[in-house]
């Protein structure tokens, strides 16, 4: 069975340094011969000056080998304990930084695995019903519209729904909450999947536009006038600037660490405005092509809206499913606890 | 000058008792001759044992009055420093308990004023949004659309806007922003304030549904059939659910505070859940009430919707400022470091 890490955290918090971490972190920095202790190291500022010499008789540098310092990590969440260390002693790091240990260590990983029940059951509830939705965007165009074509027709419009649900919803939703679930996958490879897979979503949005655009002018339909339109632009747009800012400032290694700091609150709310900003855009996205198509008019045979026929009763269950899998992501977002240890803080460039 | 609070906390994490507050805090504490100290204590449960005897030569009863423990506050991003207490002393409170000590000071007043600037600054920002929205959606339905009456015909619809995007948007959000803003509202006034203003938006919003009602009987439309209606309807019942569920679980004075505690993450989800379905509804209702108007039909002089006519810029216009008030609200909520001190724990009836 592969270790877990467990987490014992030295902090500088009101001048005192500490270390913080579970019953048996605290075992294993005292039994830590069969051990692999690292320690992890930020940039992060604190006012105050840290010391440390002695734990229970033993030196620094049995709690901190210097050759391991590697990386940072802040996990508030966990159980912890905490250990006051003397004041005679100077530091082996730089004065103003924050240190964390991370310490090997199997028995964690059932305190990992009980935190993480909830989250994954919400995960794989909404990966199923992100699911759900490609699946009804997908039958509604392909069997209820007539299928897919791109000559300009109603065919072509069809693609319309199927890639903005697919990207900005579906897609857009599993990007965000990578940084949730799953835990054993480094932060290194959840930012590359987290902007890959967004680069995707992007593409597919900007080819959803696309279709509406041309079938607009093959049919001689103004472009965006309704509020839907208004919205979606507005979504694309900021989804596509909010990329490309992404991508310089936190997977560019050049990029300077006190930016990306800064930058990433803006990120993250940003990100979820432009998730909301889908919703509101899908749902009246549905309902208007339902008014458009379902409205006795254009030579259909079908009843019309108002009747709820088939067609209506699924589109309209279509909508359902895309609000609660966005309430489900947003759930999923909203839970500080459920943050993954290492993604506090941008300090990927950082190894001492 | 009214002097304002300044947070000395002693927790019992990692079993060893401490206090944590800013500079002037820790000094009003030695010197608090001349002072008011209050401590507030609550029921959240710790998995260790607490214990306090001395602080700087003082006794507990200079820290902790036992006459005054009253109310537990929690408040983490306030600056910190930390005393450390010896261990041969005994608890003047319940074991696993969590105290705080308040100290009243003048000069953490600015910190205060520091740490509310931007969310004062945002919350103006969503007051005077949320007033251009009602005013537009008046001038919508009052000019535009004919203006008003409750006979059946369109005039009764018209009361359908007005009274969804002032309830479940406009009041709606500035009842779940109160926790955040102005912080010199005691919790009690907060709780009766969101109460006060969530139930005049559920009866407008129940009215507003009614005038839809009544409008489709009198005009042999079916009810319910759009993806605006089911999302509509879905928002007004849970509110109306997480209202009386709010009431008994939060006013009613016999709820036991373990099941408020329990009850209210639930709650805030539900509330910011209910807060995105009603910006989801009212963005597809306005979109739904331009398509249906301005077709070309119903024996209409205006311009058709795709023409983009003065009404459906004005409109849409609507629209974009509901969404801008929605995510403004949002931001106000999503900030950690500007809930209100108070309002961490439900320990209003704990007096001591």
């Amino acid at each position: 069975m592969k270790a877990q890490k467990a987490h014992l955290k030295l902090c500088t918090r009101g001048g005192i340094l500490q270390t913080m971490g579970n019953d048996n972190a605290k075992m294993n920095v005292i039994n830590r011969s069969s051990r692999n202790v690292r320690a992890f190291i930020s940039q992060e500022k604190l006012d105050v000056e840290a010391f440390i010499t002695k734990y229970n008789g033993q030196s620094v540098d049995t709690l901190l080998p210097h050759s391991a310092i590697k990386k940072f990590c802040f996990r508030p969440d966990v159980p912890s304990y905490r250990i006051l260390i003397s004041e005679n002693g100077a530091l082996p790091w730089e004065k103003n930084q924050y240190i964390s240990l991370f310490i090997e260590d199997e028995d964690d990983k059932e305190i990992c695995i009980k935190h993480m029940r909830f989250p994954v059951f919400f995960y794989l509830l909404s990966v199923s019903l992100g699911f759900l939705c490609v699946m009804f965007v997908c039958l509604w165009s392909g069997t209820w519209r007539g299928g897919f074509a791109w000559d300009g027709s109603f065919l072509q419009f069809n693609w319309h729904p199927v890639l903005m649900v697919t990207s900005l919803v579906v897609m857009y939703g599993n990007a965000i909450v990578l940084y949730r679930v799953p835990l054993t996958w480094s932060r290194w490879w959840c930012k590359r999947a987290h902007a890959g897979l967004l680069f995707v979503a992007m593409v597919l949005s900007v080819l959803g536009v696309c279709a509406a655009f041309d079938f607009h002018t093959a049919n001689n339909i103004p472009h965006l006038y309704s509020l839907h339109s208004w919205t979606g632009i507005s979504t694309v747009a900021l989804f596509t600037l909010q990329w490309f800012v992404g991508l310089c400032a936190f997977l560019l290694p050049w990029t300077p660490l006190a930016f990306r700091a800064r930058l990433k609150p803006l990120h993250i709310w940003m990100g979820i405005a432009i998730f909301i900003l889908s919703l509101i855009t899908s749902l009246s996205g549905i309902n208007e092509k339902l008014l458009l198509t379902l409205n006795g008019r254009n030579g259909s045979n079908t009843k019309p809206y108002t009747a709820l026929p088939a067609e209506a009763l699924f589109a309209n269950s279509l909508g359902i499913a895309v609000v609660l899998f966005g309430l489900l992501v947003l759930k999923l977002l909203s839970s500080q606890k459920w943050k993954h240890p290492e993604s506090e803080n941008e300090t990927d460039r950082v190894r001492v």
